[in-house]
């Protein structure tokens, strides 16, 4: 409860229905696209405070405060958006969607495909971050944001800051790239493909088609889950966390659980399983696989980065190996070389991933400068 | 065809059954336990030139040479093992067991338990290191080996060699301890969970008794491997080996293999699903995972090496993040505090944990000279 205290208080989500087409990467057309989302805080009256609040991976539009009385989930980031907080909700309109093709009420391959009046399934197109930001786009016109005061987010959520400035340069004055890299590597996709194999080889996957048939393929999604987990930890944070505690205190010569570790990932392969679409967590690997904003500029991240006009913040957290600050390093030098503004800043934390979700005194104070700085 | 010039040549398997019943670390008791080896070199009439090398997770007994003149398999460690190579097998004679609970002729789970005439399935018992231990030493007395010149191997092998040096001090001269650790790390234990989870969820699993219903979990062992495959190359690895490759040289936007990675681990889950016992896996798990001796000495492992007399080799490969460096330098520090005759050498190598596994010139040189050397 302690935490509520210092939040945005009880929040409700909204949705809007778009009448506009949104052309995909793919080259398929969606129409009659939903999206959910939240707000904090009060748009101003030349509609200059409005930040964008990008999830990441498993992520939803509920980024902060909550929801009844009743219901102790706080928003992902909470620790991060509030008054007077990193993210300073008395001084800014943070608008957090559900992006497209996600399972928390925005259209995504659990919804009604409206040309057929079936479940989309696997039949939901494979979408990209460059068609997120792009169904962004629309949602800002929708509020009437013509520019975003900033665009920010972590790990897959940077991915979005970092298109958003690239594709709308006249649209965003600052983004903020946090625990991100500037493609995957192979162990990267490496590991999303065990995530994807897992779910697909799943006898109640049905190819995708697992709604119609009333399953779920939760064996596949909670190892899917239990892999991510295990990549969103350091092995320093494992190490303090669990270390080799055995859950009885001796070894059972057996496969049920026995270290604290083992029962950690079980549970949460268990309630994401319950929780989340598998089709969306296949959809959201995708994009971050295909995510690679140089690889029209033949590799050159420079090239790439030409077009950018927003001040940007990239920050990394020393204990991450799924993104190692190396990776945010490859983002800062090129803007660097490009001779944009920018600003790196690299994070002491045990957390691993994760660390971005935490609000990690330093790390709170770069970015509340950085939002309140004059761009 | 070229590696084999300088190989050991063609061998042969052989096998023996032990009569001596064998009293587990976990206080069940197997009997009529059979072990299947191969040799390569000729043992010298003192008995004082034999090596056991001891093999890791999914490997068998077949550690150098060839089979038959159509058949390409050459043993999983023919780099090493050879006439003038790092272990020379014109000075030494090489004892390589498949070891208990294995899936390569040895007694183990897919065996049958010639009390109740069943294959064992899952009532095979959890074995431990020090097990596996007690077993060779049935092996050494069979072959009239009374003291090890030398135990050597990787990963799992290198914990049976320090093990041998633990327990059986006086059977052994020389222990080589090559990318392994003094006990698993919590990620380490945390990645060896998802592959058991994924076995044991697999629906063909049958709770282990899958050969009774003539079904195999080759998805669960499938995804096992895979997830096995990232942890033994380094990110660099894949980097140089795959990249972000297209196997098409374009994006499909849908869940085929499109990247190079992606197909070399399919393929890799594959092979291993159609030649792995399942049981067996979930066993040598367990057998990592348990593998801690300093565990009876409150975690000193310093006072837990007080018995050694063994002059010891530890070696680490500085691309191997499954056992990184920093894991193998506690071994040495350990053993130096305990004043014992130890030498540490950290090997340049891009190829990960699977670094042990190839012929670096540094380290065939230090190991030649480690097994030569007077003790």
């Amino acid at each position: 409860m302690e935490k509520r205290i210092n939040s945005v208080g009880k929040v409700k989500a909204t949705s809007v229905e778009f009448k506009d087409e949104l052309l995909l990467e793919c080259g398929q057309v969606l129409k009659n696209i939903k999206l959910v989302y939240e707000t904090y805080g009060e748009l101003n009256e030349d509609c200059s405070n409005a930040i964008l609040v990008c999830h990441a991976l498993s992520g939803n539009h509920h980024s902060a405060g909550y929801y009844e009385d009743e219901d102790e989930r706080l928003g992902w980031w909470n620790a991060l958006i509030g008054p007077g907080k990193a993210i300073d909700t008395n001084k800014y309109f943070v608008v957090s969607p559900n992006n497209l093709g996600g399972c928390h009420g925005s259209t995504g391959p659990s919804s009604i495909n409206s040309e057929t009046g079936e479940v989309y399934g696997p039949d939901f197109p494979v979408i990209t971050v460059s068609d997120w930001v792009n169904c962004q786009v629309l949602l800002a016109d929708y509020l009437n944001i013509a520019t975003w005061h900033s665009v920010i987010g972590g790990s897959l959520g940077g991915m979005q800051a970092l298109k958003w400035s690239l594709a709308y340069p006249d649209r965003i004055k600052k983004a903020g790239v946090i625990a991100a890299a500037p493609k995957l590597s192979a162990q990267n996709i490496a590991f999303n493909e065990v995530a994807r194999q897992a779910i697909i080889t799943d006898p109640d996957f049905q190819e995708g088609h697992y709604q119609k048939y009333n399953k779920l393929p939760k064996r596949g999604l909670r190892l899917a889950r239990m892999v991510g987990h295990i990549t969103y930890l350091s092995d320093e944070a494992m190490k303090e966390k669990f270390g080799r505690e055995l859950k009885e205190g001796k070894l059972n010569f057996g496969y049920g659980v026995e270290f604290e570790v083992e029962s950690y990932l079980r549970y949460q392969g268990d309630i994401f399983a319950e929780s989340f679409d598998a089709n969306t967590y296949l959809l959201m690997t995708k994009l971050l696989d295909y995510f690679d904003p140089a690889d029209k500029f033949n590799g050159d991240l420079v090239k790439a980065f030409e077009s950018i006009k927003a001040q940007v913040l990239v920050v990394s957290f020393t204990s991450d190996w799924r993104f190692s600050p190396a990776r945010s390093k490859e983002i800062s030098d090129a803007l660097l070389q490009a001779g944009k503004d920018v600003s790196y800043l690299e994070i002491d934390s045990s957390h691993g991933h994760d660390s971005f979700l935490f609000a990690e005194d330093r790390y709170v104070r770069s970015i509340k400068a950085f939002l309140g700085s004059d761009s």
